[in-house]
């Protein structure tokens, strides 16, 4: 087999992450590795260990980044949290509620589902029923903000009516945090994780995750180990805890922990909030946009993410055409359908890095012309015009 | 607190891993992200897998790379090929050996266990007396090049035994892939596991990992599901399994997966034998160094890793202040002992791209400088001058 020097195309990535990653982050990501024991790199995780907290508004000691991907961080929370035999109310409205109750039940827990349509938000009442009739549950799940299908649920209001019937909380933010407010400490979340390579914009494979108090109680006192031997947070606590000499427990991912410091560093120099608005400002230009061409979101507006719009796919347009042609003709990747809604919605992020003026026209007119070109319904030139009156107007 | 760009130091990495990383592959980790279903992703994903098959000599369909670190490669063999109530038997000769077992336990398994003295071979005459007493067992788990030690156990030899008494194999090859021979296919192993950081001298986050078709048969067969989620080849494969159409299971490393391309292809353009050669040719001189200034290794030299030497901390040393001080003064890293070895060896890593002459008279040139300071029982000068006659006669 003849392989040589991988030189990946020069993408504009608008699917559901990864997002387009700063030339600094890849900077950053590129230094001389060092060792994970090594006194300066003793500071850099110090250094992260903050800049996380501060992008999950919470003082948590349990605060690091998982070295692997998202999934691992879901899988992190619940091998810690779940103890078998435990009772988690896990509330599904997407893919990603699903592979929560995947997580429960191979830890041994049993699940109580709250299960609301694909396309809208997480159902507070329903959860409250659920909790009315399972006094003996003690955790509750929820995605914030589910990639599956762009909708965005009321973490606060979750959080609040678990803390009230005395439940933890496990917090999926991957799509969430950079993008919308995750406030850890003022909702009283428990456990949380993150993806690095959404709304952080940072090359995909760590999850960043953060545990309360009462959340780190319940772990140091379960009653069997941790199914994890990798996970294991009463382990990993010796590489990553507070105020210990740190003791190796696995090689930390040095290089790509470089490359989060500076995403994150990148994030605190904008200011979270400030970051919180560029997505809403972009998103409602792309809305309009979208609006102007005839493509209708699959998410009501009031619970529509920024960073991650579904649109239903118009008539007349092939799914897998479009996205192939906007790839090989316009170098832009937006996301596919998943699960139900494969071959029913297009997936477009606006994510961190990713998130701006340049994107979203590129999106608009790319898309107008690919769907143009392949006879869709859609009306032609409309899109890039009203996005382009929006910025007027708005800037 | 007041966080800028992190800026790493130079060092030179001769401990047990990370070990110094070829600008090659830095290159590579920092080209632009793309996506993981992106169809120039999907042909670098088929030219990985064919690269981890050329180092571990296996034509094993399924054969891919872990998206988390050697840690995670172990768990993943453990948690998919042992089921509740499988007895395991363990060879256990350093630490990696009794992190073999805690895997087998929190999957469910029991523990038969071998025990050799740290420093010292696996006893295969130990392994076959455990073998006839337990004819129930249905694995053998052992690691081949012991990264606490410095030992080289005979993986061939080992899994002729467990093959004779039906059982299949799961062999720890971190520290050996690219600096010993591995020969997956020839020797008939089932289940093998290596790490990017070591002789591969790639950055740290990734676990090549390879499996037979006895060995995924009794994946597909399973009784209970895998109890990670994140971990489950049966999910898996989905993504990186042979001859599928890849489906999203979770955020491939896009980057990390570059740069393990590049490291693999470097191995393969110098050729895996020459590499194996180059470890050996390396080691005599650091051997005969050594031996020059009076330091003693830890192994006996017939089962002494090329790659991973352990000498015996001399009289009169400070473990810590020597390490510290090679460190501040010279940039070099050099490895602490673990576990009950600790304060009592160092640890000496040539691998893969730190493998070369440069790096062998550095080191024993800065080891003599600061132990002869610090007034350690020595002979000042002498290991320098050593090995240099030896790459002079030898050259």
């Amino acid at each position: 087999m003849s392989i040589t020097t991988f030189h990946p195309p020069s993408r504009t990535l608008m699917g559901p992450g990864p997002s387009d990653v700063s030339p600094r982050v890849l900077e950053a990501l590129a230094r001389p590795t060092i060792g994970h024991l090594d006194p300066r790199f003793i500071d850099l995780m110090d250094e992260l260990k903050h800049l996380i907290q501060y992008a999950f508004k919470t003082g948590n000691a349990l605060t690091m980044p998982v070295s692997a991907p998202g999934s691992a961080g879901m899988e992190c929370c619940f091998v810690n949290l779940v103890e078998p035999g435990d009772k988690v109310i896990v509330c599904q409205n997407g893919v990603f509620g699903g592979r929560m109750k995947e997580n429960v039940v191979r830890a041994g827990g049993t699940v109580i589902a709250v299960d609301d349509e694909w396309g809208t938000a997480v159902d507070a009442n329903k959860l409250e029923a659920a909790l009315k009739a399972n006094p003996d549950a003690g955790i509750v799940a929820f995605v914030q903000a589910e990639t599956s299908t762009g909708v965005l649920s009321d973490a606060r209001a979750l959080t609040a009516l678990a803390r009230q019937f005395g439940c933890l909380t496990i917090v999926d933010t991957v799509t969430a945090l950079g993008g919308v407010p995750v406030r850890v400490d003022e909702w009283g979340i428990d456990a949380v994780y993150s993806g690095s390579q959404k709304c952080l914009s940072c090359v995909p494979g760590l999850s960043p995750v953060s545990f309360s108090a009462a959340a780190q109680e319940k772990i140091t006192s379960r009653k069997q180990p941790v199914q994890s031997w990798f996970l294991d947070l009463n382990l990993v606590m010796g590489y990553w805890g507070q105020g210990v000499k740190r003791a190796y427990h696995h090689t930390a991912p040095v290089n790509a922990l470089y490359s989060l410091h500076e995403a994150l560093l990148i994030l605190r120099e904008e200011g979270i909030e400030n970051a919180w608005q560029r997505h809403q400002y972009h998103h409602q230009a792309l809305r309009v946009g979208f609006a102007a061409m005839g493509l209708d979101f699959l998410v009501s507006e009031n619970e529509q993410l920024p960073q991650l719009n579904a649109v239903v796919i118009p008539a007349g347009a092939d799914d897998a055409a479009v996205r192939s042609r906007l790839l090989q003709e316009y170098q832009l990747e937006i996301g596919a359908g998943l699960g139900v809604l494969a071959g029913k919605v297009w997936r477009i992020g606006l994510m961190g890095h990713g998130c701006n003026q340049k994107n979203v026209l590129y999106c608009l007119g790319a898309m107008d012309a690919v769907l143009g070109y392949m006879g869709a319904e859609i009306n032609q030139g409309a899109g890039v015009k009203a996005a382009m009156d929006y910025y007027a107007a708005s800037g």
